[in-house]
């Protein structure tokens, strides 16, 4: 029985069976669509001789692209902007190396090679390069498990580095396997409630320097750290504290007034630094680093010392920095690509992540050996490198050379600066991070997410770093595995005056046809929810006969399926396919199937269940779907009736 | 702007905004449609007080729902079908348990209590209850790694009476909760590969049992076993390879023989028990038991003895048991379902996976109780029941029956039953279960299915029961991943003679429309596929354009994105397409958006998004989305050529 038999008219839309391909061919047309999605070599490959080595050392080293064309007024833009992040730079880096338990000067160095790395490799133009907050706190709660940073300060740093090492291996390996897309799984939710929460231990670690105390918990979690405070109360020493609301003070004051206005903006860009000079200069001036104000204390003069030597591949340590590094590496990548992406977006160019990665990962393990730790691209720096008004990459050289300047001769002047200067400066930087904006507003527009998002933010403040990480992906990857193996299934009507059939929840006008139940199925049909679906499909059926039944109308004859969401199928999908056929036959009821996909006509096909459904039986939309059944009743309805049609010859069953 | 301006046509499809519903309302509903799919309760509703109450019971135990309308016809049916498979049983129920290293009489129990509380319990007609091979092995594998069943034989039987209760609460937890779909994780596919790869390792297992091997390894991968044989081939015995080969060859010759009609079907179901006999017959014959041919032995007469005090629920095995008790409930699990489902499917009538649970954990608990171990439905079993013509679960009852009499008079007559019979036994069931039809048939409709098949397979074989089953599920789910991570997109073009659009690739008569690039979205857009879905739209864009300009006709103004397989949306992806619409505006190309679903457009509405995009740009169809954008360029043509028209406001970046 062809299609024109059943439908009686003219029906010329048939869904054809795709060709058969050789195996390689889709194989590695599939690997291309999963690791080459964006083509990075389709520019090389119109190329020939030495104009594609240029190309393809332009891919690697974007700064061969955009120096050429570089122009003074370029430059001038860049030195502002460098001077502006260097003095930002300075105070941060010396803050975050102290927050990861090293010592004070790695911020330094850290914020002189990898800058200069990224100039040449980025591919982001207002990406600032340094060393962030959490994943400096992250090392110190790591590594702090296996050493004590306060006990064998040598050991400890050599798996700062170490771990800086691994990190950086694994950057660049994702980059060059293109699997970037594992960064994509930290969703934005999960990055909301885990900075947040992140942002929320690093503030409560800094009250240890703002309460001036000496002893404290190497935990992170809420618990311990609030223990760790109220039982030393007789400890705190109130220069600290009122020294440290003082600057606190100041710098959330300025960071407020930044929003007001551009003037105020610099104001805010130099609020670090100047918190720093003035908080030496009172320390310096008024000697209370005898009464129980630490300070940084001597700072070593000169640039990065080579720290090839001091890597560590053998066990047991080699372990934890094995482990530190893969944490401290994803955490690092996700900050820096996102914040890359965001700013791409708002001037409109093009960011490789891969690329991205790859410039990370070179940018650490060239770090690791020039004694420096962890660097990434750290939001709230690019942030004030994009507002100061910079234009490429060399805006980072500018920060670098500044650093330089201050490592060869100014280390000195930072003897008195106090630590709980560089605390305040810490909490403020970590108070802009928790977005609870951001959160409210994922609950108004997903409560999935919200979970996502709240589960990561206590997971960190009560547990640790690594298990709101989990708790986040876990619910994440759980929300996607739910969503297959419940996918919605929904009864479809005619959209009045047209030959389209929608949603009847969604489309209050669409209108049943009596006898003909269409549905839509709407997600693949995969193992995971066969039985699901088999299961829902007889219910609709089941409800749909009830209902004709109570309202005395025609028995159901015909069930569409409208495959336009089922993009994808596996064998346990179509067997379902199979006994959804045979079960309905035997009732009878015809399985009408509607604009399948090409990946399901495929596999109908080379299962050989297309023959049983019976290509007739297949229609380009559900219109013509719905019209070929009405036409069929026409045609067989008083055959029907006897129980003696074509359809119902199982129907004793 | 109103949609009728823009159509400039009459235009009377609007894609609404569904309306709020209170949180909580929404929340139930999924909740329902996620754990209550099938609606279980539907039948009690309408009743009231002891009707009621009746249903309910009839409910949790459906035979009372059967038993009232039970015919002397149906017995006679049940009694022939429950007599055959009682004589598959005591033979297959004393095989497993020397496979389980447990006392050959506890294959006996098992084979009593459990099946008279599925009659009462169970909504299978055609599941025969009993012990299973691959459990047996893995009770063996599992508790064998902490105690050794020939030194603390009374420890290690306590252990299989406590992994069987935590099974028992497992399984009967999982259906209260609902949680049935935890089985659905395991795929056909999934399925296939790991019996084939269990059944090979039993057979090889058995190996010992025919060589008349003493010494055996407890693992079972492949390496150790054939390590195990081959390094003692001076311990081989030819009176039991003998034995075992002919008792091996007249049991696959029967089944062999049992697909070529009735008459055979019979020798084949008895001839596990003819073997049984003959053997036992040959040996006290022979006096072969003196010469190297291990018998059975001792078995205690009487019926199953209570063992709730050998229940252990202490540390240090305590959980040993837990762990055992998880993984072969799961198993066990897996199989009883899949069997009950297949044969349902056959008889046309609907069981209900989460009520099979209840009666599964149930039937397990009990047995803990009653000196029995883990049993479920067994394929072979059932299946030997389904074809003598059996009608309902009485058939469980009537072999339950007769094991109780073989309990009570004849464990005498197994004295003399040698092992190796029992080997070839368990061979001839297991060679059965290695599908590789079924392989191949996966390789032919769907290469990732197979690759979960041969991964299950060889992570059995090659490394532990264990290892093979995380190695299918964690495939499974990375493909579920993928397929959200990468998901397909593609270019659309009008079927001739309709408003119709469907993939170019798939229609090679679809012809594109100028101006308008019409774009298929085949998944919901989640965070992790936004950036690849930001990207390979871009890249569309790229390549349309270049073909445009090559082709040297009009530029692309517009691109229509395809929802209707876009079924879920999360922030992530509200949060793309905001960007992609302002990424648009400033090439400037027109966003539009075809069909998006009520989940889509009340996210897009609660996040504001709606109004960036605009709602006169969201249509029903693809087709009236073009009709729209082709009228817009008739309309205001001419001012984009001059670069001044409404959507060329930023196109100077």
């Amino acid at each position: 029985m062809g299609s024109d038999d059943v439908a009686g008219v003219e029906c010329p839309h048939r869904v054809p069976v795709p060709p058969a391909r050789p195996f390689l061919d889709t194989f590695r047309a599939n690997l291309k669509e999963t690791f080459f999605p964006d083509d990075p070599f389709r520019q090389f490959k119109q190329e020939k001789g030495v104009r594609r080595a240029l190309r393809a050392l332009q891919y690697f080293l974007p700064i061969l692209e955009w120096a050429p064309s570089y122009t003074f007024s370029f430059f001038r833009a860049d030195l502002i902007a460098g001077i502006t992040i260097a003095s930002l730079a300075i105070p941060q880096g010396i803050s975050y190396a102290k927050l990861a338990n090293l010592p004070p000067v790695l911020g330094l160095y850290s914020s002189f090679v990898p800058p200069l790395l990224y100039a040449m490799m980025g591919s982001s133009k207002d990406l600032a390069v340094g060393t962030v907050a959490v994943p400096s706190l992250l090392l110190a709660s790591q590594l702090g498990k296996a050493v004590s940073a306060a006990e064998e300060p040598a050991l400890y740093l050599h798996l700062a580095f170490t771990s800086t090492f691994f990190a950086g291996v694994l950057q660049a390996a994702l980059g060059l396997l293109r699997l970037g897309f594992i960064v994509d799984f930290l969703s934005h939710a999960t990055i909301i409630g885990f900075m947040g929460g992140a942002a929320t231990v690093v503030c409560l670690q800094q009250l240890k320097g703002i309460m001036g105390l000496v002893h404290f918990t190497t935990s992170t979690d809420l618990i311990s750290v609030l223990e760790s405070i109220f039982t030393q109360v007789h400890q705190w020493r109130w220069q600290s504290v009122v020294l440290g609301v003082g600057f606190l003070t100041f710098l959330l004051t300025t960071r407020f007034l930044s929003k007001k206005g551009s003037l105020f903006f610099w104001i805010s860009a130099a609020a670090p630094l100047t918190s720093v000079v003035l908080g030496s200069l009172l320390v310096f001036a008024s000697r209370a680093e005898d009464h129980g104000v630490e300070v940084i204390g001597h700072l070593k003069k000169g640039l990065n010392p080579p720290s090839l030597t001091y890597l560590i591949f053998s066990p047991p340590y080699m372990m934890v920095a094995l482990k530190t590094g893969m944490i401290i590496g994803i955490i690092g990548l996700a900050e820096g690509i996102a914040v890359g992406r965001s700013f791409s977006m708002f001037k409109n160019y093009h960011i490789d992540g891969n690329k991205e990665m790859i410039a990370f990962g070179t940018m650490n393990m060239v770090g690791s050996l020039t004694s420096c730790y962890l660097t990434t691209g750290p939001f709230s720096r690019s942030a004030v490198n994009y507002n100061a008004g910079c234009k490429t990459a060399m805006s980072n050289v500018v920060m670098a050379v500044a650093v330089m300047i201050t490592l060869l001769f100014l280390t000195p002047l930072f003897h008195y600066t106090p630590l709980v200067v560089l605390s305040s400066i810490i909490i403020s930087a970590m108070l802009g991070l928790i977005d609870y904006g951001g959160a409210i507003r994922l609950w108004k527009v997903d409560k999935v997410d919200f979970c996502v998002c709240v589960g990561a933010y206590f997971g960190v403040v009560f547990g640790s770093v690594e298990i709101g990480l989990v708790v986040a992906v876990v619910v994440s990857i759980l929300r996607v595995l739910l969503f297959i193996a419940r996918p919605r299934t929904t009864m479809l009507g005619n959209i009045p005056n047209s030959m389209t059939y929608r949603r009847m929840d969604q489309y209050p006008g669409a209108q049943s046809i009596p006898g003909v139940l269409p549905l839509g199925i709407e997600a693949p049909i995969y193992f995971a929810n066969v039985n699901y679906l088999r299961e829902r499909i007889f219910r609709w059926i089941g409800e749909e006969e009830e209902r004709l039944r109570f309202n005395d109308k025609a028995s159901l004859h015909y069930v569409v399926l409208d495959m336009g969401a089922v993009t994808s199928i596996d064998t346990s999908g179509i067997s379902m396919m199979k006994e959804l056929k045979q079960s309905l036959e035997r009732r009878p009821i015809q399985l009408v199937l509607a604009n399948p996909g090409s990946e399901v006509m495929k596999k109908l096909d080379n299962s050989k269940v297309l023959d049983i459904i019976g290509h007739e039986w297949i229609f380009l939309t559900v219109g013509e779907a719905v019209v070929a059944c009405m036409l069929h009743t026409a045609k067989t309805g008083h055959m029907m009736e006897n129980g003696s049609s074509l359809l119902s010859a199982d129907s004793n069953v």
